[in-house]
């Protein structure tokens, strides 16, 4: 993988090109910049999560983004529902188990959502650790405590145990399909500071879902994303208008800056 | 009617000078913009849904605004109760029928609701011609695929036919009350990359009705708000500030930003 | 107290320093600004509110902030409960009885969850008002419609009353614990152009009452947030990028700004 980020680059061309339908189940907090990030990258984004219409939805939709984070009984049956709906008609769907290790309830529905194949699982470090069943994976309400290079081993069990791609988040990024592990430096500090930007990376991540193979769209969502945090973050005094200026950078985002601003690397994977 | 929207902005004052509680049923990615949008224009927004609530809150209301963009069975119960009891009081109430079509489930409900005479619907060209029944009508999940000249004739069929007044919007904007037809030319291309802009419309629209007749509302609100879009897109780069400088834009407009940002014109009614 | 504020800057210092997993049951539109609120004060935000996990995340949390702006029953379950557990538990917990006085229902549930006794109550003339029991409270939907020195003595009956420190906001704001009466003069008027900033605040006093005691945690959240309030509006030109201001001049708040943008000013207390 060259450094030029061309195969990043040419997905995001794919994505604006074919200005895929994303459905997402979120939560409230990460809707709005979730679908505004969806909008900037070229991507249609919609919010359905009624029981009543999300697999009429789904048959509609280019790819589903699944995240728990403020989740409660009635959503969660949307989500098997829709889940189970693109499992059937084969489309791709993303999982992120916000908080997961939190609370039993988010760790079993996670645990559950996460048998159900997704196509990747977007997580950080104490949600991966926690969705792998490490024990003892430490989590602060939905922030990691754990850096993302402790959670890599378990990420490439887990990816390899329930055959799905897992991108675990945090300084360095991680992508993994349980072999192959590639990682992506790219992004900024201050993305921390502003709520839902990993949910909105997960909702990429779906995005890139619908135009490329799992492990390309997760390597090219982590990419892309973390090239608009990075330039976003040197327009910013602080984290107040962090998110609108990633989706100006992401509006924006051509293949020198990606090249700039991202570092791609594929290593031999270890055991497992 | 002249270019110096001075009717258009007259209403603006009224609104300004009367500051209308504007009740809203809403979905949740549109939720903040409305209310930012509505506080910008110098209404009083709140976001009340509970059906154990929403009777009473109507009634100390100046006007009610019905969005089904994240519908769910408890909240069209409220949404149900809530129009009841706006009809029973005689207050003015907009319906914005997001994503009908796309489902079934979406197209139900948004057909009741049509069928209990909202004041103004306000919709893209895809869920007027779902509403009003046309054979075919095509959407991309909650965005249009049709140009908003191709809804007209839809448009005024439908607003003859329940007693309302429709606007569709789209490059060009169109309200009608089945007889008379105004074609709006407003807004900038921009608006269509951030989201929730058509539902702090129809929200902009609902904080009109309390201070001018139904046909006036709708115009003065597509007016005003394009003109504020159009104002805002040229202050931006892409369009993660574009609702922000929405709202400082529309809380500064005057009446010579109205009228070179606006072109308002009245047409014979094609026949229906 | 002295105007140097340096008892107040104490406390945001030692809010950085813990990072306190501050818990919220609060309302959609408040729930992304809130977030971005604590995150840039230093605090760590979860939006929790199912009723089969909250109890166990309160266990986990260091405060709770519960906000009933856009209340149902199955998040009224859900306050009880967090409620609860954070009194058995010795948490503290703030209290923010949006619309208190708009309906029947919502006044029942504010005036059941105060009797809960919460650390802090935060709330405009009119929630206190209402709160408080005095007849004829007045409000706009959401809105107060009385001063806020109209509610001081209502605020200090509240606060004896039911043990808990009371914080009215206004043009001038107010804290009292029933017997001590501190007045905080600070914010901008173009706070009220913009939602949901009354819950950020609320949040942000709900980050305070992990560090320090109740009464200097709400004196500490108004100072602060005021603070910000006032740097963030002398750089906009109206509301629309308010809230994002707000966020980056929490987050590079310092002594002198504090000092220079707040007068504290405790007084005698009058009887009651």
């Amino acid at each position: 993988m060259t450094e030029s980020l061309l195969s990043e680059f040419s997905a995001l061309q794919a994505l604006r090109a074919r200005r895929p339908l994303v459905q997402n189940i979120t939560n409230y907090v990460a809707m709005t910049i979730s679908a505004n990030v969806l909008l900037a990258l070229g991507a249609s984004p919609a919010m359905v999560h009624a029981a009543e219409e999300v697999e009429e939805f789904v048959a509609i939709s280019d790819a589903l983004v699944v995240n728990i984070g403020t989740l409660s009984p009635a959503w969660v049956t949307a989500m098997r529902r829709a889940v189970a709906r693109a499992a059937a008609l084969g489309k791709p769907w993303v999982l992120d188990p916000v908080g997961c290790g939190a609370t039993p309830y988010r760790t079993d529905v996670a645990t559950e959502l996460a048998g159900m194949r997704p196509t990747i699982v977007r997580a950080n470090a104490s949600e991966v650790l926690s969705l792998a069943g490490v024990a003892g994976a430490a989590a602060k309400g939905v922030d990691s405590t754990t850096r993302s290079d402790d959670a890599v081993a378990a990420a490439m069990a887990l990816a390899h145990r329930i055959g799905t791609v897992v991108a675990v988040t945090g300084a360095t990024d991680y992508v993994t399909d349980g072999s192959c592990l590639v990682t992506i430096e790219s992004g900024h500090a201050l993305m921390s500071w502003s709520t839902a930007l990993g949910c909105a990376l997960s909702a990429t991540a779906g995005a890139f879902t619908a135009v490329v193979a799992p492990l390309d769209a997760a390597i090219a969502a982590l990419a892309v994303f973390g090239a608009g945090g990075a330039e976003a973050a040197e327009r910013c005094r602080g984290p107040g208008h962090l998110s609108a200026e990633i989706c100006d950078a992401l509006y924006l985002m051509d293949q020198p800056t990606l090249a700039r601003r991202v570092r791609v690397e594929a290593r031999e994977a270890p055991p497992h």
